[in-house]
């Protein structure tokens, strides 16, 4: 039994979580950062404790701080949200010798799927399909002479990369050194972590992922898919469930390579399978495992029917799963409204939200934590609203979107947003017939 | 083809319509009083009209303005929502006469449906079960014998009647003639029509409507059945779908004899059928059709995955229905959160609303046109909004309902709601049990 939750995060996510926790008669504090200190977590929340300044190293990422404010609160489990500590084996290592309940999978499994080349051999061991290419960190010849054998083009990949950061297209042998120098400095400065590998970079390719969930008991279940192939400089800005326009019959393969996979790794909690997809050639790729819940999970609730965040818990809790799949329904695309200008570059365009309409209606649910008047901090990531909707058509749904697009009215000084650039990103033929890939973006 | 539609409304229904034909590529015109001319709707049509100030007589409720507007706009449809012209078969038929489509029944079908003792009739026919009773008006001195023949409690009811109002409990021969006095003249007053008819009253009843949806084309459609019992002052508080712990035999009947109805009375449209059932002896009882959209269709919305105001236009537009029953998803609930005061007689409690934070999340709709700063006007209802929730199951969606009234911070002087009493009615043993009945909520 779970009495009381400290949620270790922010933003919308944090309300999310609050939520869930509310629902399921859980106390909820929210540890913040004193710039989020008039959040909508905060308010929502049962109670809240400040855990350091601005900057996110000094407050959501300090481990401590975390911990030392869950003990003051009573708390007994630690939700990490995405992003921050979610992933970190450490955090989850401590809050098991804490005797604290970290909500997410344990730190060994974290620490195997955390390190792509251990990832890619324990899948490939489970039978799951990889790219050609190394499964280890190389040498810097060692890596030249493979992708002269794979062929270019080639992407080269941090060992700890993630979120896409960490990587580097490479589309030649006279490109190759240059840009392995480039990625491996700058792996080592953002991850710490230099070790890179190779493999091989499909030109046209979907990113499709699969939502499984494991408990204690060692049940698995899959969620089904989500399309995840709207991204600009491997950031998703569009994610939908089910993955449009591809065999059933490869779905429902992918599906069953996850589960192998969750099954191979002592996979427990909420995770998501990545892959790349040749939707020409009809086959699919292991790419990487995500030991968290995702941002994008809300497109696979509306279809699925399931409060994702009160399964993470159910399992923390050592509940069993229950089922193994659950019957879909409809189609539900989500939209990130990012305080970015598409104008100049996507840069961030925070500062204060005086006017903030956001939308809603049938099938239209928002997550968010802004609110008239809020003041972006300049600390986080530019994430102001999470737009999700559903309908029981793929072309109902994205009339929907952009309706709801359509009513987004966010103004201040400096402020610019993503919404009416993803209205047309929507509209446009490639995106309507899902001849849509990873460069459509990048390619408008 | 319809291209442009006025909204002849007000508050979170015009809102609701303008969304749906926005996702359909319709124009919208809002007809709006000089009282609501900062409202919501106005903001997110296409364009917009006063039709009058604030009473609604003069403007919502004036046929000649309304009809003026649509010319004036070069509207080719007029949705008429809920309330003021929305059952008034007079205005559809002036609508028909000018050539504007009628989101709704034909005038003659809500002619005949509109007087109670010949849809009762019509019903009858049908061999859909009534409470005994006359179906016809009647005098004092054949009421009163015929009350005595069924045996007491009756129920008084005007012809004319309808949204609670123009109704009595009788418990006894003595209070019977001034009862029947008192009825007819607040019918004459409010109705401008004095007849009433008597039927038997049932103690312990539930309100279960069932959904049908009837295209021009002779194919009509049931979508389930809600449950409405949680009433007070026949003013209905808290709507579900479906209707709890009752036989599916019971449910299923309902369903096909609300079908059977809506053939006999060449129902084309939106139509509500109302039935009183005994859970005990597992019975029902027509009571009558609601020739429109009723405020709580968002909980059928939830639970069979549609649009019902899609639906409407659709069949207006003369499309075919396309399927004759929908496979049903989970539990909703609705809860109207109103500008009252549970504390003084529910007394409207309207005012600037300086504070307005209103529920969001997974499964959590609010429909709503209420925003921070927004003055509720004296001339209309008291609705501030409508929250629906959705979840697999009924205790999960008291769980989730309870988690959003408590979100809802509406603040402002002399503003009080009903959404925390709500939620102690939620709360409350016997409707957790859906033990409740029709009483429950003036018996707390």
């Amino acid at each position: 039994m779970i009495g009381c939750v400290l949620v270790a995060n922010r933003g919308e996510i944090a309300v999310r979580v609050v939520r869930t926790c509310a629902e399921l008669g859980i106390r909820t504090v929210v540890a913040h950062s004193s710039a989020d200190r008039d959040s909508a977590a905060v308010r929502l929340a049962d109670d809240s404790v400040q855990i350091g300044p601005g900057p996110a190293k000094d407050s959501y990422l300090s481990i401590p701080a975390v911990i030392e404010a869950a003990r003051a609160k009573g708390a007994d489990a630690i939700h990490p949200g995405y992003g921050f500590l979610s992933e970190n084996p450490d955090f989850a290592e401590v809050c098991e010798a804490e005797g604290l309940t970290f909500i997410g999978p344990p730190a060994k499994v974290m620490t195997q799927l955390g390190d792509k080349s251990s990832a890619r051999a324990i899948m490939s061991g489970a039978g799951l399909p990889l790219l050609p290419g190394s499964r280890d960190p190389l040498e810097a010849d060692a890596a030249e002479a493979l992708a002269a054998e794979i062929g270019f083009p080639v992407i080269v990949k941090a060992v700890a990369g993630g979120g896409g950061r960490g990587m580097s297209v490479v589309r030649s042998a006279a490109e190759f050194p240059r840009a392995w120098a480039r990625t491996r400095a700058a792996a080592q400065a953002v991850f710490g972590d230099g070790r890179l590998y190779v493999e091989r970079y499909l030109e046209s390719a979907r990113h499709v992922e699969i939502q499984v969930f494991a408990d204690q008991h060692g049940d698995v279940a899959q969620l089904g898919a989500r399309d995840c192939s709207l991204q600009r400089r491997h950031q998703k800005l569009v994610e939908e469930s089910p993955a449009p326009m591809l065999p059933e019959d490869l779905i429902r393969e992918m599906g069953e390579a996850a589960v192998r996979g969750a099954r191979a790794a002592g996979y427990v909690g909420a995770g998501t399978f990545e892959f790349l997809v040749d939707p020409r050639a009809a086959r699919f790729y292991f790419m990487e495992v995500n030991c968290r819940l995702q941002v994008e999970h809300p497109v696979t609730e509306a279809v699925a029917g399931l409060d994702l965040v009160r399964e993470q818990i159910r399992i923390a809790a050592g509940e069993p799963l229950g089922y193994t799949e659950v019957l879909p329904r409809g189609v539900a695309i989500e939209c990130r409204i990012n305080a970015e200008d598409p104008a100049r570059e996507f840069a961030p365009a925070p500062g204060v939200l005086e006017v903030c309409h956001l939308p809603a209606g049938p099938f239209t649910r928002v997550d968010t934590h802004v609110y008239p008047g809020y003041r972006v901090p300049p600390w986080y990531d530019s994430l102001l609203a999470k737009l999700i909707v559903w309908a029981p058509d793929r072309d109902a749904a994205i009339a929907r979107m952009r309706r709801a697009l359509g009513e987004v009215e966010v103004r201040g000084p400096g402020v610019a947003t993503t919404a009416e650039f993803l209205s047309d990103v929507l509209d446009h033929p490639r995106f309507r017939a899902a001849e849509h890939d990873t460069t459509f973006i990048e390619s408008l």
